[in-house]
């Protein structure tokens, strides 16, 4: 693994050719960590080795996960590339910015990633929601469908350029953000709680209710020791809850005795 | 024609499912005019339609040229995108150094265009003496093989931002750079003088001097003016030579006569 450098993540990636096509490009510009969430066709793909002319690092070295929220796990800060969606709080960067930040984390020993949506589907908001930025191309709008492996060469390419500049990045003091892992346990334990307690209402809202908690919470970049902070918060108020649950319950038992 | 963007040229493209995927990202990044020098498998191919993801005007529209001097005819300025050449006498410029001058020249009215070499034998030092500038891709010395649709997709987003930037570039006065037919018509006229007085000696060599002497030439970036003036140079000289020629010959005869 090499922590020099940000790790690119296709989540559900369609086409081996493009598989290969991507691990080209990354060779083309130093990178060489490739993780493939649920790729369609299975893994490994003779078709991805041949189309890589000769780049066949990254696809020797290719993890592959079921989750996305395994793909990320390790990673402090994760950018999607993806058109700009409708409505988002997540900053929305050019692909230079994001190679501003990708520079800044590495230089601070961050794992960073590029995360990609597949060629159909592209990322769905709850993907995006798993990350820290919105990365977005400059194409035009007339004509928007991007190659897969063009998407990850604009970025590669301004991160490469980042590298050939060899000017560490200035950035201030403090702790750095948790790795994703902690925080997908922080989010998973706030909405299994939230689920209890009945606040997903009505249940189809669910899911966009959980997004825009994930994407609050990951813009605040708690860090780890922060992590842990909010999950005994979450933990107290459940708890808490319970208490109060309790107490309620023996109170109208009580009044239930006394009628 | 779109005067407004550069012009893309590939030259001695091999493979149609290459030049429909440099379709593509044309379309992605607001370019229109494609043409084709000596494509190896003739031209149209229906593979390069299949593989362009709809953006089928730059194919639609594509010129074929036998030579590339047709190719840049009508163009006053023209970048190659090549690996750096071991020698060169040409500006080598980044890719956004590149798309910085071909906004200038766009900004002044020029016609202008970016030229791509073959899959497998890139560009020669004769077609690279017809361009004004090389633009070399940064890419990571270990593993340089790029793909073509790439090489033609990393300077069309850095067009693409000069374009988005929307700042008219500020230059100097003065007179546009000629069309490179012009210079092309200068360089034939000057190189067929030279060849008539015994100039590229030994023979071999020549390819490779003529080649300097463009550079050269290129490099001066003459107006249409200074063509027609050092087109009459050209000619002055050379009738000059003949006369000189003619006057040694009667000087001669003369003293033949003597003897």
């Amino acid at each position: 693994m090499n922590a020099s450098a940000p790790v690119v993540i296709l989540n559900e990636p369609q086409l081996a050719e493009n598989i290969g096509a991507v691990a080209r490009v990354m060779g083309n510009f130093g990178l060489t960590d490739l993780r493939l969430v649920r790729p369609r066709d299975g893994w490994p793909q003779e078709r991805a080795w041949a189309s890589a002319s000769g780049a066949d690092w990254p696809l020797d070295g290719a993890k592959v996960h079921q989750r996305l929220e395994a793909a990320v796990a390790d990673l402090r800060l994760v950018l999607a590339t993806t058109a700009r969606p409708r409505e988002t709080k997540l900053p929305i960067l050019t692909p230079r910015e994001g190679a501003g930040r990708l520079r800044e984390g590495i230089d601070r020993g961050w794992r960073v990633g590029l995360l990609f949506g597949g060629e159909r589907a592209g990322l769905e908001t709850g993907d995006i929601a798993l990350t820290h930025g919105i990365v977005t191309i400059p194409i035009d709008p007339k004509f928007h469908s991007l190659n897969l492996a063009q998407a990850v060469a604009i970025n590669a390419y301004e991160w490469r350029l980042t590298v050939e500049a060899g000017v560490p990045t200035k950035f201030r003091e403090g702790d750095p953000p948790a790795p994703q892992e902690l925080l997908i346990g922080l989010y998973e334990q706030l909405e299994a709680e939230l689920d209890a307690g009945g606040f997903f209402h009505p249940p189809e809202k669910r899911d966009s209710m959980v997004r825009n908690l994930r994407v609050a919470l990951g813009r605040a970049r708690l860090s780890e020791q922060e992590v842990r902070t909010w999950r005994g918060v979450v933990t107290a108020l459940s708890r808490g809850r319970g208490r109060v649950l309790a107490k309620l319950a023996a109170q109208k038992a009580k009044r239930d005795g006394l009628e």
